[in-house]
């Protein structure tokens, strides 16, 4: 598929040789014009120096240029840490001649090593002389890290001239309930105030990026930035048709890319979606399915394609949401296993655990709340993975 | 190591062929006179049959009989688990000629699966005719699942004539925060009544089997269930010496029961304890202890013998519990590797990370609260268990 790029943002990458030498590993984003901006940060408590930069230059609303590394999350580093991306910022808005506070930092990769600040600024002149070279593929690919394909995709809204969103994203492993390891950059022309867009992100991402879980782990430094320049001249306002249908795009666009990065799971071989209904409260459907989507029982059994439904009503049983047993439905692939009782029809299903795609049911039957999370199984790959990571 | 049994209990084994033909996998512990009894149950809302049975009857605080079985859990099997435990639990006590609420049934094993009752009432015609011909490690090894050592010790309290307390458990994976898969049985010859028995458990069991975790799930048929039958005469009673000693020996018995659960982990290469002090509060220290211990990129590291404590931090982050980052203090194997900032020693860590015990030590240093949890790193091992249990 052909990407198309919303006017009006250039794109630039790098070899900064940061963790590996020879490698696309820093990329820069520009907009001809300040942006309108919205991001969404990590709730982990220990954040990284670039998410503590970006969450305090987001109050101005404005963004014009984003530097991306990969190989280094930057992350407890602690003042020297800050000084460290502020230098490599300070330096981009200077070489760019545009306002310091609209330059915003996102690094991801290891903890806890000290960023390679010159090798950076050495790869900076390169990338804003080379502005406008990259295409926003390239870009994906700079910020990968222990994916295994780059993530991007792209919509339009036909409108007097075509609106486009553009997302790119990186994340594998450490996906989990709120948005881990995860960097997530959205652009669009669309002419758009900050407030306006940050309503639709806070709904588009709840629907897709924190609805994932890959292991359960939650990272230092996932942040989710979207960008308006404007340049379409196509004017968002609210309670308009237009509105509605931006709203519904930029979701399904967050939702397509979030399961990517399930897809791209470290080790996964299968792709699992655990929805729950019935519960009392939306709240209650959402612990259940995170209990079940990062239960290793459950996780370890899908990948042996055993059809080992017990764990999976054991998850529910411990998620903390009270239940009732005698009410519980719980289907595998459409196959009900049980319904207050076990159906015995296990056979049917191992069959049906043969595809890479497996679809979880639950039923509380306790009342009206219903969520889906979308996650992966879990096989010797990811510990292979995980176990290597850095050594 | 020779095992002591307390007196007046006798043990018998049988091969009821609950899941495979020609192993020992039923037990019966039988009390020549009735015994106080004390236990604590899975915290899960999906409880076993037998569990359910067991808490019904522990109220009358007497047991004289308990029957154990591996390969079958009767959990999720509704009004006809209950039925079937206590068509068996009824037909030992006829049997035995014993009160029938003193028989309490213990099962480990696949969920969901209706219990072989015809096959298990007829190993029990065995079972007790050969009461006394077994020793408390044939228990042991009876009710053993995916558990690689059986697992038991005892202890003895020098008094005018001796106290023993017998312990024998069994658990190996989905061994978590509550006591999860594991079933306990506690026997001794000391009288005491079963209120303060409870108390003396209570605390044994937070400092060990609630204190450790191998893959963060719970299970539906956890028990711990002590009895006391009184042979030796020596009664225990509050605010005395013994009972000191009593509660002491007790908590060293059931910690020493639950390292050997951990050892045993699913595919466990290494011997992990998670201490955290300096929290505000005991709960908070719990609270990043098992954000840590349950961390998958934690696990896979270790085993990896990756020295990532950035992973560690991260987990420490995503808690729950309020820290500030430049106040933790992270070390391992003594060696600290993040004091505000990180201290650069990880090759140092790299070599001491190839023992096969590993202590991880975080100091939140905001108030007084500790505690310390035992776990496992994760293995290509665990996961080929685990996806091939049944199958």
């Amino acid at each position: 598929m052909d990407i198309v790029s919303p006017d009006g943002f250039l794109y630039s990458v790098a070899k900064a040789g940061i963790k590996y030498p020879d490698r696309y590993d820093i990329a820069l984003i520009y907009s001809k014009r300040p942006a309108q901006v919205a991001g969404f940060f990590t709730t982990n408590q220990i954040k990284a120096a670039p998410v503590k930069i970006c969450m305090k230059r987001i109050r101005s609303g404005q963004a014009q240029a984003l530097i991306l590394n990969s190989g280094n999350a930057n992350a407890c580093t602690g003042k020297k840490g800050i000084e460290d991306a502020l230098k490599v910022t300070d330096y981009i808005a200077e070489k760019l001649a545009i306002n310091k506070e609209y330059v915003y930092p996102l690094s991801t990769g290891v903890i806890g090593m000290p960023l390679p600040v010159e090798r950076i600024m050495k790869a900076v002149d390169e990338l804003v002389n080379s502005l406008g070279n990259a295409q926003p593929l390239q870009v994906a690919e700079a910020i990968m890290t222990t994916d295994t394909f780059p993530k991007l995709t792209y919509r339009q809204i036909e409108t007097a001239s075509p609106v486009t969103i553009l997302g790119i994203c990186k994340g594998a492993g450490m996906i989990c309930p709120n948005m881990a390891t995860m960097l997530c950059t959205i652009l669009t022309d669309a002419k758009i105030s900050s407030d306006l867009m940050k309503e639709a992100l806070r709904d588009a991402v709840a629907q897709s990026f924190n609805s994932i879980t890959v292991d359960g782990d939650m990272s230092t430094n996932d942040t989710v930035l979207m960008l308006a320049n404007g340049e379409s001249e196509i004017k968002i306002e609210r309670k308009t048709n237009l509105w509605k249908q931006f709203r519904e795009v930029l979701t399904d666009l967050c939702i397509e890319l979030s399961k990517m990065i399930v897809k791209d799971g470290e080790g996964a071989t299968k792709f699992v979606s655990v929805t729950v209904k019935g519960a009392k409260t939306t709240q209650d459907a959402r612990r259940v399915a995170r209990a079940v989507a990062n239960s290793l029982l459950v996780k370890t059994a899908l990948y042996g394609g055993d059809p080992n439904w017990g764990r999976v009503i054991a998850a529910v049983g411990y998620s903390g949401v009270p239940v009732k047993e005698e009410k519980i439905e719980i289907y595998i692939n459409d196959i009900c296993l049980f319904r207050g009782l076990p159906t015995m029809r296990e056979d049917e299903l191992k069959e049906s655990l043969k595809q890479r795609e497996i679809e979880i049911l639950i039923n509380l039957n306790l009342g009206k709340g219903h969520t889906t999370i979308f996650t992966t199984d879990l096989s010797e790959d990811y510990v292979r993975i995980n176990s290597a990571y850095r050594t």
